[in-house]
């Protein structure tokens, strides 16, 4: 008999995974090797570990071992937030009267307000267990760099954030939550770093880039004694510690007796997504069940629906290891998309390769239609979403739609990454009807496309 | 055998309380009768019927039902965002090394970031069912305002909010939460009612007040047709709504069979506190158990460690009922505490009530002092807290660390009403050094306590 589902399904404590899962190891053609940048020959591990620190160089070099243990201090840390809730929709199933059942894993229920908080306590774990006096890093909309300071916080690790400087000034208030934490908040670019200098001369008074801010974080990271440089997506070793957010759906799917039909994830970096389908791709790698994937990404910045599959730099800076993944270039420069968490040229490694694969579909949706998804579900549901979500909210609607159509009870499951507490400014200008729609041309991605680096391996 | 005791403790869904518990039914002694402010007689429910919905004005007169059963709609709605979590703080002990069992109630996880929603929904409920076409209400800091729009937009009901002036143009977010969930919110005073009119034409310019909103509040209920007044706090039907916290906590702790010890909650107008306390005063009341009940007052606005007892205006408009309570006189104006929820005159009657049958002791804290907590708090448990809410937080450190001196295991249990996302002003100010402490001399006590209405029943 088939039990009563609450409209949300917590997993006792001693349900909670206690070994994140490795995608790559149930992969029989695995994500291209990442490349050092200044040869251009697959990076190793010492390379790498000059960079990240080293427990977290192997994780993103390994690609054979499919389960590592969640060591106990990051465990404890995970159960002061988590178990997040798999909530079953009630209320925008009844509003859309389908006969599909909805449900979302939230991700956004602690202080960061996003999922991003799952490695960064990771990192920050590693770092101190090697003994680094902090890690730097840098951020844009400012949820990788609060989860990050809440995270060094913890293990009282040293934090320095580069903070791009037009959102350091237009986002205070994440700038102050990251002080709060005790973080070092530096508007990028800076005069703290030689980068940072040259190019506040080079371009005086500029608001900077998010790929500026790489450059400053890395090189903050290797001058300075016992530190180390730290990011929160795109890399193979953020999508397994991410990997807990697929894991948690699951076996809350599976204490119920109930089988996913369509699994649907925001994708900017592919940090969310890739955790969240982690396990169900692996059932499919392994031949064990199939699932419909759709990775839903912004109109203004598509780079699995309109990128090539290709080596690219994964910053702007072109510092950081060189990956194969659909990419628009590491020059492009989306439109102001609201959605700041997606627009990113590339996609991580491990779901381009799946995408390339046909394990994933791709669409991409306009913003102004993400929000009038977003602003419904925050009336139906009682969360306000961040934009970066609501693209996965407005794609779940439309098929809950479509099942309303064929009659299909479609279970339909979705990954709400965050809240939209810090992006009150986006919504303003939705509900003042100023917001538009920017879709590149061809031509403007042709003109991108055309800078890759040439690799021959 | 002691069971385990998680980080957190979730109800199932089916161990949710179906019944608001009313305290005033056990207390020999009711709360004073609240008074009609024209005829200074006791209101009755035709006369209250005209400012409030009829079965809320049922429920603000009930002190003899022990128990009011929940709407299966409101049961429902609070489903989606309910039962919160009783957390062991099992961080915060580590770092305190103190023999005590912290634990906290936290009403933060959903969108309106507070508490205030367990009250919003009932309103707008009895509204709905009165057939009502909407409600009308003022808002200082927002967090009320914010609950209403969301509990009004679910039952498809217009929501009229009047915000001080200088909040609507401080707190631009707040605004636009509310305005996304459909809600016409208006920098008050408006030019929308005559009280408005009138103020602005005697004061140009002014930013205004919480008195002067919730005239225009009531003044465009009660010249609207199909419209009532709404109040987030203070009431007796608030703290009845608000009783679900408590109730949550109490089963949470008998289900692991613990026996709280000391019970902490802010206060301001009553609600939290109230909600949280009431079926542990219940006990107390009827000689079944005893506790420990701490409310803990800004030393900015000490109402019930300084304030006098007697009858006094609800809101410095002087519209609503009078109702007997601790109070500095509803003239008293509170410095800049950043604190907003806790900036009110006077104590809920029912709360004041206790406190005068000594079953609550209260306490006062300076804000530097709360802040400290607070950001000692965010970053050992990894909730930002709202600064009202880290009042409790302060005096339950305070309370853990004499268990460390006196090596005391007691339980201690506090409401920790909400999150600070909205409060990052004064986070600012504390993380710059820059907030300062106000204690209100004697002599300003007795000025405005010597307004105090006169009442001869």
């Amino acid at each position: 008999m088939e039990k009563k589902i609450p409209y949300k399904i917590y997993l006792e404590e001693n349900e909670m995974p206690d070994k994140w899962y490795n995608v790559r190891a149930d992969m029989k053609k695995k994500p291209a090797k990442i490349l050092n940048p200044g040869t251009l020959q697959p990076v190793t591990k010492e390379e790498l570990s000059g960079i990240f620190c080293e427990e977290l160089a192997a994780q993103e070099l390994d690609d054979t071992t499919p389960y590592f243990e969640i060591p106990e201090d990051i465990r404890n840390f995970y159960k002061m937030y988590r178990p997040s809730p798999l909530v079953r929709a009630y209320c925008l199933e009844e509003k859309l009267q389908t006969p599909a059942h909805i449900y979302y894993k939230f991700e956004g229920n602690n202080t960061s307000g996003s999922h991003k908080l799952n490695s960064a306590i990771a990192q920050a774990y590693y770092a101190k267990k090697q003994g680094l006096k902090g890690v730097t890093t840098e951020t844009g909309a400012g949820q990788w760099g609060t989860a990050l300071s809440m995270a060094c916080s913890y293990f009282d690790l040293d934090c320095q954030v580069y903070m791009v400087k037009v959102s350091y000034e237009q986002k205070p208030f994440r700038r102050e939550v990251m002080r709060t934490y005790g973080a070092s908040v530096t508007p990028s670019p800076s005069m703290n770093t030689e980068v940072g200098k040259k190019i506040n001369a080079e371009f005086p008074g500029t608001t900077g880039s998010l790929g500026c801010a790489i450059s400053e974080a890395v090189e903050a990271a290797t001058t300075q004694e016992g530190y180390r440089y730290v990011l929160g997506s795109v890399l193979s070793q953020v999508l397994l510690h991410q990997s807990v957010i697929g894991l948690e759906t699951k076996s809350a799917l599976d204490k119920y007796g109930i089988k996913a039909d369509t699994i649907i994830g925001c994708a900017g970096g592919g940090s969310n997504l890739g955790g969240l389908i982690s396990p169900f791709a692996g059932e499919m790698l392994r031949g064990e069940a199939d699932y419909e994937i759709i990775a839903v990404e912004p109109a203004s910045c598509p780079s699995l629906t309109r990128g090539v599959y290709a080596y690219d730099f994964c910053d702007t800076g072109k510092v950081c290891p060189l990956a194969k993944m659909y990419t628009l270039g590491s020059g492009f420069i989306p439109s102001a998309n609201h959605a700041g968490g997606l627009r990113y040229h590339g996609m991580s490694s491990v779901v381009s390769e799946l995408y390339d694969q046909g394990l994933i579909t791709a669409r991409t949706v306009e913003q102004t239609n993400v929000f009038e998804a977003a602003r419904d579900f925050a009336r139906i549901e009682g969360i306000l979403p961040a934009p970066e979500s609501s693209h996965a909210i407005r794609v779940a609607i439309d098929e809950a739609l479509k099942c309303k159509e064929t009659g299909e009870a479609k279970n339909i499951v979705f990954g709400l990454t965050g809240t939209g507490y810090f992006d009150m400014v986006a919504y303003q200008k939705f509900n003042d009807g100023e917001m538009s729609d920017y879709i590149p041309t061809d031509e403007d991605l042709q003109k991108s496309i055309a800078n890759l680096p040439k690799v021959e391996l």
